[in-house]
């Protein structure tokens, strides 16, 4: 029987090109709107911050986005705000400016510390309108109910998760992705495709979300390497974008598993970007988890272009190939080693990938601490291997 | 290249099994609460409404629901909420309950009449919370932005469309599905799958949308018949209600064709319910419509289970006869005749329909009238004929 699931989402989504014109609506009943932009678009943002001007809002505008935003980064930003004291907060760009606008929302009004919100439920409630748009497809931010800060003294990445985090308004214009570089491009989309093929995949997987990741998953394999050729391919980064706003989605009912657990220490305690850590990590979590979910990779396999085996099983292998294809064809690093992290590092890694509970108990295979250290021993060499 | 896209829709849909539980906690922050409530359910929401009474909230209740809402009956209802000055309103039951719902919620303060909101758009906002628990498997009210009334003296169906009737909050408990009588199921699933097949196969149809309407149309095809045998099987009744959820899903970005605009003057002049209407019409239409989107109608035919054929023509036609099977065994009438409308009655229906521009614009198969004629005919004396 199909079971209960509650589907938090915003309950505007602007999808398509051209979309980004739409922000002064979905406006028009505030006075005071803070943005928090990423530096690169601006320029696109600027007309539409000059129309809201014009029609007599109050604007005030911050670039002071830092990637995989650290603790400080978020304390930063909030006593300005409070100062202004907004009635909307707009977030434009990648995930790690949607994800700090998205706790400004919840935060400056001073109710509630940082510290007091991290984990699952515990923020209070959010008193202004919130709206996000994304310029990468993407880490799925724009309508998700997560926000990820990075505590660089514990070197480990902490998650905010609540509904209050979950935009009122969420446009995905594909536009705002064509001056995307390719290496961005490469590595936000197989965060996005690793989204859906997590939540496929999840022990707690639920039909309705089947439905857009495996459709999500189609849309990322059949269009990533087309924008990477050529970047202002509009037809291409409009399927990416939908790809990823599928991945998104199911990321609030479902959620991410080992993989995503695996990452974190990767950019905790190295830096790696989390679209990149991600990618390098799937294929060799993928070929660990096969046997876990047979069926459901079998279908990942096939939506991703795979060759059909003999038997799920050897489909399902194909899959995890076809994944480390892709995303060698992209560009993006194959091995632990490619990205200069030793080996070791791995028994640290692993430990800490073990205490992202949150994320460990969705995977379809229980990871133990020797099976955490295989995993990233493969990738360290960069070797995937049938089990 | 997908097209642009808005999607609107509720920030929290409650699907699934004992989801009626979590009624309160949508309410908590309101104080003076205005169920209108489908007699027969009453006794299943009345714990529901202790509890809020006992947590100090002030409830107002109204089984006042006329089916097909007649204008008047809406202008019946605005009184005495106006009085009681809600800041919730809930609307609890089938389409007409829902709908009566929505319209109060964006009527009561008075500041619009019935007449002025009439068509798409011209509603001017919401001032209260706005929650939806459907009854049946389904209209989709729940989820849409559209409520439909009968216009007694013009003997018309009028829709008023627009984003403020969307609820904030949609409950989709199939447990509350499990009494329906035979011929309520029958008739309102007949309806759900018509808005999915009417949406994948529409003029303006949208990847986005196609994916929700294909599943509906699959898990509908599926389940309605076993409901039909066991009103209790709750597998069943789930999946019915989350195929009728996907088809509310449709209605607003997409919507339906020439069924629904076919079937507006039966409902208008004959008083035959909404559903029946729909369900009568659907296989004469889709005959009518199969070479205006071949490629679809076989799609459609493939997920309700129809052989396939050596082509799409053949498959799409094997579609339209399994179509009337189900509704066939589903109970449901199988022509005008058996409805007791006059063959005579056929001229004065072709010509209202359309009338019904806002449908008829997105059916994959431009209607004239005499075309409109020849289905009402063929409908009249049950004739699904190969064009």
């Amino acid at each position: 029987m199909i079971a209960p699931l509650t589907l938090n989402v915003p309950s505007c989504i602007e999808f398509g090109s051209g979309k980004l014109s739409t922000l002064p609506f979905h406006l028009k009943n505030q006075n005071r709107i803070f943005f928090l932009v990423d530096a690169p678009i601006l320029a696109r943002i600027d007309p539409l911050i000059s129309e809201l001007k014009k029609s007599g809002k109050t604007v005030l505008v911050s670039t002071e986005v830092v990637p995989e935003p650290p603790l400080e980064a978020l304390e930063i930003l909030l006593a300005p705000v409070r100062a202004f004291s907004p009635d909307a907060i707009v977030g434009v760009g990648g995930g790690s400016a949607m994800d700090l606008a998205k706790l400004v929302s919840v935060l400056f009004d001073g109710k509630q510390k940082t510290q007091d919100v991290i984990g699952i439920g515990k923020v209070s409630g959010r008193g202004v309108r919130l709206v996000t748009v994304t310029t990468t497809a993407g880490t799925g931010s724009e309508v998700t109910p997560i926000a990820v800060l990075t505590d660089t003294q514990a070197k480990l990445k902490k998650g905010v998760v609540s509904q209050y985090l979950i935009p009122d308004v969420a446009i995905v214009d594909p536009n705002l992705t064509l001056s995307l570089p390719a290496a961005v491009t490469a590595a936000t989309g197989m965060d996005a495709m690793t989204h859906c093929i997590e939540a496929y995949t999840n022990k707690h997987a639920h039909p309705i979300i089947d439905n857009l990741a495996i459709e999500g998953t189609r849309l990322i394999a059949a269009n990533l390497e087309r924008c990477i050729r050529n970047g202002s391919d509009l037809d291409a980064r409009t399927s990416m974008a939908l790809g990823s706003l599928y991945g998104g989605l199911c990321l609030g009912p479902v959620n991410t598993a080992a993989v995503h657990a695996m990452a974190y220490p990767l950019g905790g305690t190295f830096k790696v970007s989390h679209g990149v850590s991600n990618s390098v990590l799937l294929p060799f979590v993928m070929a660990f988890n096969l046997s876990g979910n047979l069926k459901k990779y079998a279908d990942i396999a096939l939506a991703i272009g795979a060759a059909k085996g003999h038997d799920d099983e050897e489909t399902a292998f194909n899959g995890v190939l076809k994944i480390r294809q892709i995303s060698n064809a992209c560009g993006i690093p194959q091995s632990l080693k490619d990205l200069n992290i030793p080996e070791s590092a791995i028994p640290e890694m692993a430990k800490a990938a073990l205490l992202v509970t949150r994320l460990m108990d969705n995977n379809p295979r229980k990871v133990e601490l020797k099976d955490a250290e295989a995993i990233y021993l493969k990738a360290y060499h960069g070797r995937v291997e049938r089990e």
